[in-house]
């Protein structure tokens, strides 16, 4: 396994003001912006900013983003296309893919997410994202974990859109962080060691860690996610470009406001899922 | 080319009440559902309800329903994401997708969707959906058009997320229909002979063709397309199965409400953007 000693870093918000931490590296940031607008690339490896600071550094708005989102079997489709497609209309922001294996991965009800590079052939990341699933048990192999906590611990953003906060949990990274998870499975988090949160967005250890709720959750995470590593005005571009103005023909997206009879259908397909500890594969 | 004279079919609404088709067909359908509860699949072809009453029949909620969705390179992964998460939870549904060449097609930003099916192998589908993408050179290629042309022509139901209706508005299966599409690109309905409705759901002709708006409005739209042909019981299961409780951090979802710097940035990526007039590559 992968040493879970390491204490996790708590880097400065950068939406706080006055911090000198952060004034430092947006002066580094905009140093940096400047070399890519002139045609540098980041391929994941440290800025001099970041190795300056070390592993938990804040990013300045300017520096350079990588994001890996993480796939496997079973997973679900819809917990990663909403912040992939945010995230990959950021400035400076380079989003990739990856599983165990490489390749194609099957996702929930036979989606094939192709093309996918190997988890160990990716040296370190920026932001590690977990999307979760309807089926965990791939994730929760010992051969997962070990991948997932190696590159959480060097991320300086650990993140997860509904139940793959359950994924992250079980390597530890998350004990004693607070959590979003879906509705259905959140209180499954306090059985690895995490605090549950029944939140659409949550954030701990001043945003090193970040969580969504279940599956459409995920786009408002990742505007949150995105103006806060890159600036408001590029979140607010993103959801101007994919014209998020939510308007559900219906109040049924969460327990306090569907009808008893809707939330019956969902804990007789999930029995346990009303109390928040719905029972899925791979999960304890 | 294909038969562009085949008149529309005006289906009667499911929600409409004291219409005799429909309570005829919703009698068939029940019977339909008993037999597909009992272990029947439907693989494509008619129900004896279809059979009898033609190919522009209102589907009744218990009919078996066949959906294909349309991929192409090119194509934005999020506007049928969201779609596909609500239909393959929906009963008594198949969701399909095929390209025209089947196999991988690589999609905006590079992402990878694999394992679609060859469209010239598919006989029918009741519903067709045709997602948009950030470049239409591909499905605008009168290969792809005769394909979505002659499945839009048999099937019940002809629908579009984001600028998908520009794809089918030039097969011509949408002239003098209403329709929506991303509000970058909604003005260019009209030079296919389509007529441009700028809201986040449309449907004309009784419910024949539906449409949503830009990306993420393929969510709202599939769950009103699931409530119309599923029940509203459904439509609410799947808002809650996926936590669709929208909460965007911004308001800026639509030019209506963008800050006028924000709308400049798309402006400057997309010119004509804030007149619905956005240059696509595949598009005159």
């Amino acid at each position: 396994m992968t040493d879970r000693s390491k204490p996790a870093s708590s880097p400065a918000p950068l939406s706080g003001t006055g911090h000198a931490r952060r004034d430092l590296l947006k002066f580094g940031g905009a140093a940096t912006l400047g070399a890519v607008l002139g045609g540098a690339a980041w391929l994941g490896h440290a800025t001099p900013a970041q190795a300056a600071t070390g592993g938990g550094a804040e990013l300045a708005p300017g520096d350079p983003l990588d994001i890996l989102i993480v796939n496997y079997d079973g997973g679900t489709l819809l917990d990663f296309a909403g912040p992939s497609e945010i995230f990959h209309r950021l400035p400076n922001t380079n989003v990739r893919y990856a599983s165990l294996d490489g390749g194609n991965v099957t996702l929930e009800f036979g989606v094939v997410y192709g093309k996918t590079e190997r988890l160990a052939d990716i040296e370190r990341t920026g932001l590690l994202l977990v999307p979760g699933g309807s089926d965990l048990s791939a994730p929760m192999r010992p051969a997962y974990q070990a991948q997932i906590r190696r590159l959480a611990d060097s991320a300086k953003y650990v993140t997860s859109v509904c139940n793959g906060s359950l994924v992250l949990a079980a390597t530890g990274v998350l004990n004693g962080k607070r959590s979003a998870c879906h509705w259905a499975f959140v209180n499954k988090l306090a059985e690895y060691g995490a605090i549950p949160v029944p939140d659409r967005f949550v954030e701990d250890d001043h945003g090193r860690f970040m969580s969504g709720g279940g599956v459409t959750a995920g786009i408002d995470f990742a505007l949150r996610v995105a103006a806060r590593l890159r600036g408001r005005q590029a979140a607010e571009f993103t959801q101007l470009a994919i014209e998020y103005d939510p308007a559900p023909p219906f109040h049924s997206g969460h327990p306090r406001d569907a009808r008893p009879d809707v939330i019956a259908m969902v804990d007789k397909e999930l029995p346990g899922a009303s109390k928040g500890l719905a029972r899925i594969p791979g999960v304890r």
